[in-house]
């Protein structure tokens, strides 16, 4: 008997049962008085009692799981959540912890493709804590924003039956259980493009896939609003508006689809990550320090953004063009402007932000109908919107004629994403960057000044689709024996 | 008789009667028969009837003069008026003609001894149009506001009575007389400081004296306005301010001391020129794009500014400097705001301009009360107020320790207007400027970036007094005898 018992120990050798079972194993086959034995063996009942203690505080013993394995399990979800550009912008808050909003906003979905976060959810009676790692690099779940979202979450999750491993969690084991997460977004930390938005929508997302959730996506952004506020815009693809809602507890502060991605599939993005060697104010900072000192932001709120809202949503609905960038432009401006308006003043933009702005300006002067819309975030970037890809090649071709690629770092990774853009354009390399003539409407500078190194480099993107659980198993970001980072 | 008429004729050589004196000369002295002296006086008297009937059309005949000087002399006032620096912003008309602002501004009067323009303007019967020079070159007086300034001030000209050369000029012949003006501004004009202002409260200021204008300081602001609107502010000394008014023909729309230049003679004054390779928008084409596109204008002018204006009155009143500053960087701040709610947008600050009021903030935030003010108008440069000059020693160190000089020029073209602040600073060449500590308050940003180049020079400057006649006319800037540039 004692031989039969050692695959079965080393079978089960990383549960919490395994030295326990070694130690009735040692007892029975090694040649000890009876004396002896008799104490081995109360020692290894004491020793069983602990165990059984230990694992009622970590709840272990509420879970079904696979006979021979309770309790060793992980169950995992990986989904993959969008950027968002906001068009009609958020700026204030009316309630800083519940993060309602002191107006509506409106917002497009970039390609995932491009822009996105993968977060791969995972949970374990083996796990002691909520943990998370960001980019690789565990960090702390301690504030007030993870713990918002990590509560609500948990209060909505409702049984989970996984078929596939056997695995039964009822909805009341929710609250004691401790989860994984790990996330990576598909683009640089370094290039300023807002992440939390992205990042808050897909920690909602697939948690709310891993607990179970009923909720649709517009009641799932109420949560990821909690994380930040942006990010409930990230739970829809397309178009999308944050309704800024009434109600004091913010249940009716969400985010619905306007439109979905392939309803104006003209559009063609271009983001200009653009160097910078400022320290930024928070875009948290920032807004509070708005609310509490612009005069102008309040009238903004109240009298501007009120009157903007139908008009963006009708100038998306009719696909036009000139209303779209008008208004885009507009709202970019107001917002850098209630920030300047602010005390002490806020600047986002810099030199080069400005050169783009005038670039964009110009030549829509030129064409005398808008070719291009332009805004800026809480940072020197700007996002372009092309009306459609040949106005998106010609965009390029000024851009890389103003802002050419250093010729020793090359093209491949100074325009990134979708590079169909630049071979349409009859761009191949540094030599047909040079080549380039002067844009028409800059007729009155000659010869055209040029700013190499002023921006880091160029995505090309689209409208994209909302968020989406990866199943392909090999894209998890956690090791499905350990729960941690793979 | 002839030979007794040479000295005459040389003497008034330049006279409209000088070649008919010659004839008649020649007609006399030189060897004819009857005949040809009778043809020669027929032809003497024909030319004389000319020249009368041109004397009529030019009124020559209509005013006293020296007797056997008869239409030569020329009358002259020369005046010196100072440049103003707006606290209180002024930016958008009701009233593109008359110029009258959409709110009431404050500002304060720069010492003339660093800023001003100086104006010599001139009478003669010899004048055959308007003419104006500035900086030594002639300019077209065909502008609108040019035209508008002549007219009212030649409207309220009264009589002129030039003991010492025995002249007199009576009101309803200031219509038909015409004007030599030349102006000069003691500041390169590369500078990009509003020179416009000094300049029309000057040309004003000198007509009304040159033309014996009844009207007090803040009457001819009304006129000075209709050049300029901010020259209207330029007529007095020290703290000013410009009151829309409510007339429609702008007769209430007028500039009044506050307080004039002792009352707060603590303040000093330091103006970084920056160096800007962008070309701005005209200050008129900036204001009118903004009343026309802006959603944030009306509401400054409707509501913010009427609450600051009684504030910062307030704060000058009671040399309160915690309030002066406040006020004073939020409205520069919220002017740019507007600016950028233009569309298109308008940008006046730069790179280097964001600098400088980031070093203004963190110094202030560090010592915990403001140590000095920022004011930006319609360029990238910087106006900054000190407490005191204690401050001001403080302020320039920092300023020399981020935006040093360049070892080439080196520090006398560098800094400009009062360069005792320099000296009191400890400060008397390269070598101390390299010497600097980096200021405490910039902890977290080791090491302290500089910015050479970035600024071309500082003026020091304080608080000064209103327009001043120059007696001495060698101050003069035009010929006394040509009324043409010296």
């Amino acid at each position: 008997m004692p031989f039969l018992c050692l695959p079965l120990v080393f079978k089960i050798q990383t549960s919490a049962g395994g030295p326990l079972l070694w130690f009735f194993h040692l007892s029975l086959t090694l040649p000890l008085s009876h004396c002896c034995r008799i104490l081995f063996l109360s020692l290894l009942f004491s020793l069983l009692l602990f165990f059984f203690r230990e694992r009622r505080t970590n709840s272990f013993e509420k879970f079904g799981g696979m006979a021979g394995d309770c309790g060793k399990w992980v169950v995992m979800v990986t989904a993959q959540t969008p950027m968002n550009m906001s068009v009609i912008k958020y700026w204030g808050k009316r309630d800083e912890t519940l993060i309602l909003p002191v107006n509506d906003s409106i917002s497009i979905t970039l390609d995932p493709d491009h822009l996105c976060t993968t977060t791969t959810v995972a949970v374990s009676p083996t796990f002691d804590r909520d943990r998370m790692w960001l980019n690789g690099k565990e960090i702390s779940l301690s504030g007030g924003r993870y713990q918002n979202c990590l509560r609500e979450i948990r209060s909505r999750a409702t049984d989970v039956e996984d078929d596939e491993n056997g695995i039964k969690i009822a909805e009341k084991d929710w609250e004691k259980l401790h989860l994984h997460i790990a996330s990576y977004n598909n683009f640089p930390t370094a290039a300023g493009l807002a992440s939390s938005a992205a990042g808050f929508a897909c920690l909602v997302f697939a948690l709310a896939k891993l607990m179970n959730l009923k909720e649709d996506r517009s009641k799932l952004s109420t949560i990821a609003r909690q994380g930040s506020g942006s990010a409930c815009r990230s739970l829809h693809g397309g178009f999308v508006k944050w309704i800024m809602g009434k109600d004091e507890d913010g249940k009716d502060s969400l985010a619905v689809q306007l439109a979905d991605e392939e309803h104006w599939d003209d559009l063609v993005i271009i983001i200009a990550v653009v160097s910078s060697r400022q320290k930024e104010t928070s875009s948290s900072t920032g807004m509070r320090e708005t609310v509490e000192t612009s005069l102008l932001l309040k009238h903004r709120a109240k009298e501007v953004v009120p009157k903007r809202i139908p008009q963006m949503e009708e100038a998306i609905k009719n696909r036009d063009f000139a209303s779209f960038a008008q208004l885009t432009c507009a709202e970019s401006n107001q917002f850098h402007a209630v920030c300047l308006d602010t005390s002490p003043p806020i600047f986002y933009m810099n030199d080069t932000s400005r050169r783009i702005i005038s670039i964009v300006e110009n030549w829509n002067r030129y064409e005398g109908t808008p070719q291009v819309a332009y805004t800026f975030d809480a940072g020197p970037n700007a996002v372009l919107f092309a009306r459609n890809r040949k106005t998106a090649i010609l965009l390029l071709q000024r851009l890389l004629f103003y802002f050419p690629p250093d010729s020793f770092f090359g093209l491949n990774s100074y325009i990134v994403g979708d590079k169909s853009i630049l071979k349409d354009a009859g761009i191949e390399g540094i030599k047909d960057v040079e080549g380039l003539p002067p844009p028409p409407e800059m007729k009155d500078s000659i010869p055209s000044q040029k700013y190499m190194g002023d921006v880091s480099y160029f995505i090309c993107t689209r409208p994209g689709r909302g968020p989406v659980l990866l199943s392909d198993k090999t894209q998890a970001l956690l090791n499905p024996q350990t729960g941690l980072p793979k």
